[in-house]
């Protein structure tokens, strides 16, 4: 007989099968023992969208949980992360080296942060705070696999920030400018999508480093906030009138030495046209071509990259898992003495997940996005 | 008054300004003096090039030399390099990071191996043997700089190798492989325009490292030539009716290590969507491109580079300079140890520069192109 034992929660316990919030009860007949079922509310995929995402694309399903088999363990979920490259796993065909296309009728996947209330696993003891991916819901069953690991938080930190600037958009930025980048002081750094998630964190650290830092970002509000908030020494608007090239050639003149992109296609392409000798292109997502039919466009001026003598990497940030103990330093340290603004755009409730995300690939965020649960 | 200093040269002299080989006489009519004049045939680009070049873009000049200034040398010409790179430089408006396009009138760029005949310049004594970027002509006056540097030949080495496998394309292939390729034993290598000058030198340097090496070239006579003689572990012909992305597939499943390219276009863009997990990607030109109209095509699979966490830099041999000697003694120990092939395309005569350089853009040779004077 398997019991939960699930002390922060507190449920009515109900007859038969009816939902109760997050809790249900059913009667089992072979003993007549009257047993508690926990219910899981989960946002399902449930089509592969037609180029943009709609909120239909989703559905919300409250399944009773399952009882927990050996090795596994159960996560009360706190925070989804929204990350737009999960975008690209949406789409019919998108396996690549990360993942398989996600399961239509699946929970949507997801990087989560949640607290483990009941375990089968010695590595993961209730009550651990632990990050990993697992989807859209409430209640997660993880086995350690799928990035799991604990979180030991600092007091002096919120907990959301093991989700944002200590949790994968953090790593992402640090691993990215840190080891593609490999910025020297003075140099010119340009990021794009430079509000979001990844891109607001990714020029504090490069200004940090002692580079001079131009966030790309969509209209004029956000560029305002990007210089007057997040303090980037330069903001270009490419919805504005002027080209996006012209544009470059007025704040890096000589080139830029480091360019940190999110958004793939056709502005990398641009992008690549205007690099300083031995510049280093940091490819972390394209964003712009995730919700492409047909897939991603071609890029123009790679020819660049041998005339400037330049190099373009990718990367996966849990490919530095061993160093994320170096970042959280790195990150914390700055958090601490109020040298990094880490903005979040929150969303409350399980069900706000599928309208967030689209929110976020449509460029209304500043900052991080994060659903609270 | 200047004299020329001439020993290894005959040549008859004759009155007037008539043309008589390489030499011609003129009357100094101030003094009555009668003076040698050095005529020096140059093969000139006439105009731009419609798409793809023809004999008729350029034209035979014979100059009689002019006396040279302080700091200058005059080379005469042993062998020049036909390089596929120069291409680039023919177009309207092709200006890089390298040098500006070739200007009309003017004797087509490229890189020399001459001797020097007469010396204003101290670091470049009569004598000398010396590599640099002059142009097709029979004679050069040089001061020193574009990339000249003096060559003392290895006895046991024959002289053209300097312009070969231990010149611009021997540097090329080894600093783009150890460089940004890094091979590691049973690493799968492959190289495009496999039978071109530095492809043909890139593959067994490869081979050398404990690369299993796949050559892709147009043709099946040729790739039976690089499996052959040149010791290609697999060999592609991209010519034939397979699409070239399933023959990729079948001699690298696991995808590919590092990919030297040569090609560009296309071509790249099919590769890039063939690596293995952290891929290097040697951008060393893009032969397909230089023709074309309008500029570069852009690229394919760019994304792949992300989810491959793969690499792809571009670099220039003559970054590489003080590095030279690593890589002459490596390859010189090759040749000497009979382990590396390196085959060269002859033509003979100034006059034969420009179909030679068009046939090797058709991809005719077989080797490194070199013209001998």
């Amino acid at each position: 007989m398997h019991v939960f034992y699930l002390p922060e929660l507190f449920a009515e316990v109900i007859s038969g099968f009816k939902i109760d919030g997050c809790w249900a009860t059913r009667v089992n007949n072979r003993n007549g023992y009257k047993r508690m079922t926990q219910m899981n509310t989960r946002v399902l995929l449930a089509r592969r969208p037609a180029e943009h995402l709609v909120a239909a694309d989703f559905s919300i399903d409250p399944q009773p949980l399952r009882a927990l088999k050996d090795g596994e363990f159960m996560l009360k979920n706190l925070y989804l992360s929204l990350d737009v490259g999960f975008r690209q796993w949406m789409n019919e065909g998108s396996g690549d080296n990360y993942l398989e296309p996600m399961p239509l009728g699946e929970p949507v996947q997801s990087i989560i942060m949640g607290k483990v209330v009941e375990s089968l696993n010695e590595s993961f003891p209730v009550g651990s705070l632990v990050m990993g991916r697992t989807a859209w819901e409430q209640y997660s069953i993880a086995d350690g696999s799928d990035l799991m690991r604990i979180i030991e938080p600092d007091s002096e930190v919120e907990l959301h920030e093991y989700l944002c600037s200590l949790g994968p958009s953090g790593m992402t930025a640090y691993f990215g400018i840190m080891d593609i980048g490999q910025p020297k002081k003075g140099e010119l750094f340009v990021v794009n999508a430079a509000a979001g998630g990844i891109g607001c964190i990714a020029g504090q650290i490069a200004k940090a480093e002692g580079c001079s830092t131009v966030g790309i970002a969509g209209g004029a509000a956000k560029c305002s906030w990007l210089k007057d908030t997040l303090g980037y020494d330069q903001v270009i608007d490419y919805k504005s009138a002027e080209p996006l090239e012209l544009q470059l050639k007025k704040v890096a003149p000589a080139g830029m030495d480091i360019v940190y992109d999110n958004v793939g296609g056709p502005m990398l392409g641009t992008m690549l046209g205007q690099l300083a000798e031995n510049a280093r292109v940091i490819l972390c997502g394209a964003v712009s071509q995730y919700e492409r039919e047909g897939g991603h466009e071609p890029v123009a001026n790679m020819w660049e990259l041998i005339t400037k003598r330049a190099r373009a990497e990718g990367f996966m940030f849990s490919d530095y898992e061993d160093r994320y103990p170096e970042a959280i330093g790195y990150i914390t340290g700055l958090l601490k003495s109020g040298s990094l603004v880490s903005p979040v755009n929150w969303s409350e409730g399980i069900e706000s997940s599928g309208q967030a995300f689209i929110d976020m690939l449509a460029g209304h965020n500043l900052g991080k996005c994060l659903i609270k649960l």
